[in-house]
């Protein structure tokens, strides 16, 4: 509904913009439904949108950092990680919204690969300060680039401008 | 950036509206990061926020339907199944997006509660096609309310004018 208070504003896309496009995603490895399948009301759930979209989003990214092997969750932590180091796994997986003991899988892994090495905190002897090993510092260097792509690819998706548009708008999520 | 093509329209929302609350959401039950934690970049991918989102959004609906002891996916097949009487496992498999596995694990459950019956389908005695009880309708109505008051409280953490235009914008999402 228009209100009195609307603002225009140059920064918002044209319209015609914010509609998604009507053809199906490329590169889509989930078969397609039957096209006779009513989706009962489903579509009307953001929540069941969101789900399918997420799932879109985290398949094209697995499919382009599979040549490092790289999942989204593992980037995650390898990110945090670089960003505070010595951080606790404890914090680690608040900051993420990660099951402790998930994480604690994830830093296994990470540290199998010597990407990541865990210290004996001086704070908590109990606890462990996680570092990125010089390996692990080029190996995300190489990630983040193939990451970019993925999202660039993602924008063109759903659209530059709308792209931006949602980044801004889910920000509220970030650390839900 | 505005071009000529920019058309006016009367039912976009108020830029206001499209920028979300910078107030933390309500009844969130995963802890708070500590607000020194830096992301490390990772609020530039849409893929995880839209991941937060997602958790977000699905722990408010397992909460507000916890009394059914229903959560999404159950939701999700009850309703296709609804609209779709004698669909077949795999056809519910592809049309949600689920792995076959799972879908089976999911009609065990609902057959167990007796949501949900199996009848051998006519045309191929190894696939069953799905309905459901009379018990599972009147479920399903229970569940209808619940969910949309889900909906309701989710259009208002996001503002209503950014959950409609959020839809639309997914819409392409739902048979991905």
């Amino acid at each position: 509904m228009p209100t009195q208070t609307q603002r225009k504003t140059v920064s918002r896309p044209p319209a015609a913009q914010m509609r998604p496009s009507r053809r199906p995603p490329r590169a889509i490895r989930v078969q397609q439904a039957a096209p006779d399948v009513d989706l009962g009301g489903l579509t009307d759930h953001l929540g069941y949108l969101i789900r399918r979209a997420q799932l879109w989003i985290f398949q094209d990214f697995i499919r382009r950092l599979a040549v490092l092997d790289i999942r989204p969750a593992q980037y995650s932590v390898l990110a945090v990680i670089k960003a505070n180091p010595g951080l606790s796994q404890m914090a680690l997986a608040h900051a993420l919204g990660i099951e402790r003991a998930r994480v604690v899988h994830l830093i296994d892994a990470l540290e199998a690969r010597r990407f990541v090495r865990r210290q004996s905190s001086n704070r908590d002897r109990r606890s462990h300060a996680l570092h990125l090993t010089s390996e692990g510092q080029r190996a995300l260097l190489r990630i983040r680039e193939l990451a970019a792509q993925h999202e660039r690819h993602l924008a063109e998706k759903v659209g530059v401008a709308n792209h931006k548009m949602l980044l801004r708008l889910f920000a509220v999520f970030a650390r839900s």
